[in-house]
């Protein structure tokens, strides 16, 4: 951020009074621009033993599988957002169900909200943003080509609790990979 | 959003190519700003059979009690999020248990996240943005002067769940009031 988005005048990097944190200050207008980490809403949408996945056709990760899931917009709620996404992906209708896992990524600002739901049919096909559609069983998914870390460890988690008969809320942290 | 915060030029409000939402975009340099739902991170930090509370020296709601909550950083987990601001608005140190409510609230491109927590010890006091900490037994409660929908429901919760000696995750919506 360079400039204020409310009059135009360059901003500065300092700490406001009452505050503790470097926020973007308009060296003009003196607006507070505060940023914040931002949802990726999405869900595990089930179809008796098998789950929905969808390979990208963006970066990041392009042409790797993940669970339906995007940034959450103003104005709705963790669910709508959830719907929304695997609608727009997988064109795929969900009905959600528990939270399921909530992972923290402080490295990149981000927080991950990932429901199980209920896939209401088998009309499903790529969104603009996804190359391929399909449904997996546990045995066939392709594990090292998931796309990201809490999709991996969220359908590590769920076949886990599956075999033991008992689906639960997990929470975790992700860190940055190291670089050896 | 009038201006570019990348380059300092007029934004226009329009849908980008692929988008379905209109965003700010940049008539020179063509960076579309997204605006995305922002996280309150929070705790009810329990001491014995009393929970913290904090009159607000603040507006919205100032005078009026919540649980210590507040807008979650960059660069940090929900947890730590609900670490330091229970820290900042009431010197006090908890120990953060589970993730006891999510509130959507829509309307206002919130999303409340908190948790149980335990207070380590008592000395706690009134920070910046506070005027007065105290611990509350249920009967105790200011039940007519509790700032948000989001802690009502949520205390309201919290001493049902314990009369039935279980406490279980929450999840809900809150609309906006409706002016008759």
């Amino acid at each position: 951020m360079k400039f204020c988005c409310q009059c135009g005048a360059p901003v500065e990097l300092r700490i406001p009074e009452g505050d503790t944190i470097p926020r973007h200050v308009c060296v003009s207008c003196q607006t507070i621009h505060y940023q914040n980490p931002r949802m990726i809403v999405g869900c595990i949408a089930e179809w008796d033993e098998q789950v929905l996945l969808c390979k990208r056709a963006i970066d990041p990760r392009r042409g790797l599988w993940t669970v339906p899931a995007g940034f959450m917009e103003n104005g709705e709620t963790t669910y709508q957002g959830a719907v929304r996404e695997t609608l727009e992906e997988a064109n795929a209708r969900v009905e959600i169900g528990m939270l399921y896992a909530l992972y923290n990524i402080p490295h990149i600002n981000q927080v991950y909200i990932l429901f199980r739901a209920r896939l209401l049919d088998l009309d499903f096909s790529a969104g603009a943003e996804t190359l391929e559609v399909k449904l997996f069983r546990e045995d066939e998914i392709p594990w090292d080509q998931i796309a990201f870390a809490t999709v991996r460890n969220t359908l590590t988690q769920y076949y886990r609790d599956r075999r033991h008969g008992e689906h639960k809320f997990h929470m975790g942290t992700i860190e940055p990979i190291k670089k050896i």
